[in-house]
């Protein structure tokens, strides 16, 4: 199976893309075309994203406009739906593994809110508190702390509460949400998840449970409180989109796989490549790594001083791995400032400090935007998101 | 390790008894001794029970007095808290994987009912639907209403609600239980479940994860609502004695071993025989083989015609293997008409039919009232002991 060449880190191929590593062959750059083929996904091309600014009539999102969103699994069939004027919801989440986040973390949540106003539909963002617990040695406590500091950050970025539900695992889980995950555990065997994640004997069974916790927001009937009606019915034919980075397939292959089997709706995805570290595109940005990444906290002089940005003026102006230029082409929303940018630059008429300062401006910019952003979120704010309640106008 | 010799269906030891099956080495007697060595947990002697009687200024139960709770882990500890005045709560469950309970169902309620009127302690009682729906394959709808039907009966056997928490897995977890299964699972290898229950790759993750959700009723933190204090804490010294058949050894073996390693206490755990099938002694009674049981629903006409009884008249009087009298033993309290009916069986003087008939008397008359006290049971005193609550008089 394709799966397991990329899951494991086996001789014949040494790129590895699953949820816990992102780490490209020989240390060069991510294979987006050889992830494609391996898992199976689709390309999005040109005429999705046209189609997506006719059909929403704004112009697409830059990370759609740039190729960041670069892969879907029956994003077609999400927009076929909406054409026909039916209603879908988006899911999306975060692992709270660390205080704050960084600019690699923002990119899904930057364009899930795109998409939720693009399309006036609801949201369920996920924050794995408890995978983090499970994964990374952090307390029951700790992970429930990050968890609610991290749903700052994810209001700042501007999503509407009355179509937005945030939700941690160790507050929400219980009820259908649990009845959904032993459905799904059900329908995979251990032999499956060891072929998709990598499991190994060695590891320990709250690793081998979490794949159906990561599954089930794919199924309405997960949240009753959203989308049951007044008989206590959910619409299971309502059909789910999930934006995230690509890295996280494995757990939407498994859920697709399993979905037909217990009578639901596959989710649709739309799949980012990675924000590249600081210091090239071999990685994904870490939260493990400080040096790797650039926070919503860096102040504008932080973000100067990231010595790695220093350090990668030797790379000079190689469009392909220059990471200056790269940034700018995720942050940069004018196509034709980035346009005479890369032109200048590429040709040697534009220097890297120039590219840097303008990179630094924008990045600063972005964050000074977000922290402010974030200030404004109160508790009572965090609450309001994070309270299971109906949200009556949340299609509307 | 011993318990894999035990949970493996290995050469060396045809004995096999672990929490899906329970079945005696070459269809002979399930050898208890054995069980024991190989559990490694300790015999229930004549000092304990006499111990018991003197603690609660109570004659022993008849299960205890016969030696049907056999073994036990700690439950001396438990005694010698509780002649310190301190106190523990009890735990106990059933897999409602059967519309009506059958009278092998009713032995560790019965025992715990005693349990909860010596010692006026609170009990929590957990039905593991999830379970049922993992490994029997009914649906999360049908296994939900089997344990809302099996509480009906639970409830007949005349338990305290001021005393008494039940719930199913499917109702209630979620909460501090949830995180509390997190914190167990950390502490077990897919390796250490293999050893402990014998699970295979092929198995699904559903039965993987399911060890911990057994587990963590052991632990007074899983039930706030009960344990904390006004301040929200929960005192993690309290002991727990948990009341069962000894099959259900292998999930308190794990929970044992991870308590300490998590900062809680090691239940204790007083462990019964097997209720013998109608057809000996070489298994247990199974809800999944009616015609090895006695059902609460049984009418007296039921009970006389169990075909199987008759059956069986060809053992003859060999007290040992003889089911009548092994019958007997459980449920005819009066000691002394027990050792008569033996003796004169015994030497021949009295006849098997003479035998079946005082148990026929004595089952009929105990299933009957079974019956009256659960045609009582209304929908209202289900909720009210499933209802999430604190129980302000539960140590009184």
């Amino acid at each position: 199976m394709a799966e397991e060449k990329v899951s494991s880190t086996g001789e014949e191929d040494s790129q590895v893309v699953n949820p816990w590593e992102v780490t490209a062959k020989d240390g060069g750059k991510i294979d987006y075309d050889k992830l494609i083929e391996q898992f199976g996904c689709q390309r999005l091309g040109a005429d999705l994203v046209q189609r997506v600014e006719r059909l929403t009539g704004r112009p697409a999102h830059v990370f759609l406009r740039r190729g960041v969103f670069f892969a879907h699994r029956d994003f077609d069939e999400i927009l076929d739906l909406y054409e026909r004027g039916e209603k879908f919801y988006l899911y999306t989440g975060r692992g709270p593994s660390s205080e704050a986040l960084h600019l690699g973390h923002l990119i899904p949540f930057m364009f899930t809110k795109y998409l939720q106003d693009a399309f006036k539909v609801p949201l369920v963002i996920q924050l794995t508190d408890d995978e983090k617990c499970m994964w990374k040695n952090i307390s029951v406590e700790d992970s429930k702390r990050l968890a609610r500091e991290n749903a700052r950050d994810i209001i700042a970025c501007g999503f509407d509460v009355t179509r937005t539900f945030i939700f941690s695992d160790f507050n929400y889980l219980g009820g259908k949400f649990y009845e959904n995950m032993v459905k799904v555990a059900n329908c995979v065997t251990f032999n499956k998840v060891v072929g998709i994640f990598g499991f190994t004997r060695e590891d320990h069974i709250g690793k081998i449970s979490f794949p159906p916790v990561q599954a089930v927001p794919s199924f309405p009937s997960s949240f009753p409180h959203l989308f049951a009606d007044k008989n206590n019915k959910v619409n299971d034919k309502l059909r789910c989109l999930i934006p995230c980075a690509i890295d996280q397939d494995p757990y939407f292959r498994m859920t697709r796989d399993v979905a037909p089997r217990i009578g639901y709706q596959k989710p649709s995805l739309i799949e980012s490549t990675f924000f590249p570290a600081l210091q090239g595109e071999n990685g994904k940005m870490s939260a493990s790594d400080p040096n790797s990444a650039i926070y919503v906290t860096d102040s504008p002089k932080d973000i100067k001083n990231k010595d790695s940005i220093e350090k990668h003026r030797k790379l000079g102006a190689n469009l392909e791995v220059d990471i200056p230029v790269k940034y700018l082409s995720f942050f940069l929303d004018d196509d034709a400032e980035l346009e005479h940018i890369k032109e200048e630059y590429g040709s040697g008429r534009m220097l890297t400090g120039q590219v840097k300062a303008r990179l630094i401006e924008v990045l600063s910019e972005l964050v000074e935007r977000h922290r402010r952003g974030r200030a404004l979120v109160t508790d009572e704010m965090v609450d309001a998101f994070m309270a299971v309640r109906p949200l009556p106008f949340m299609f509307s």
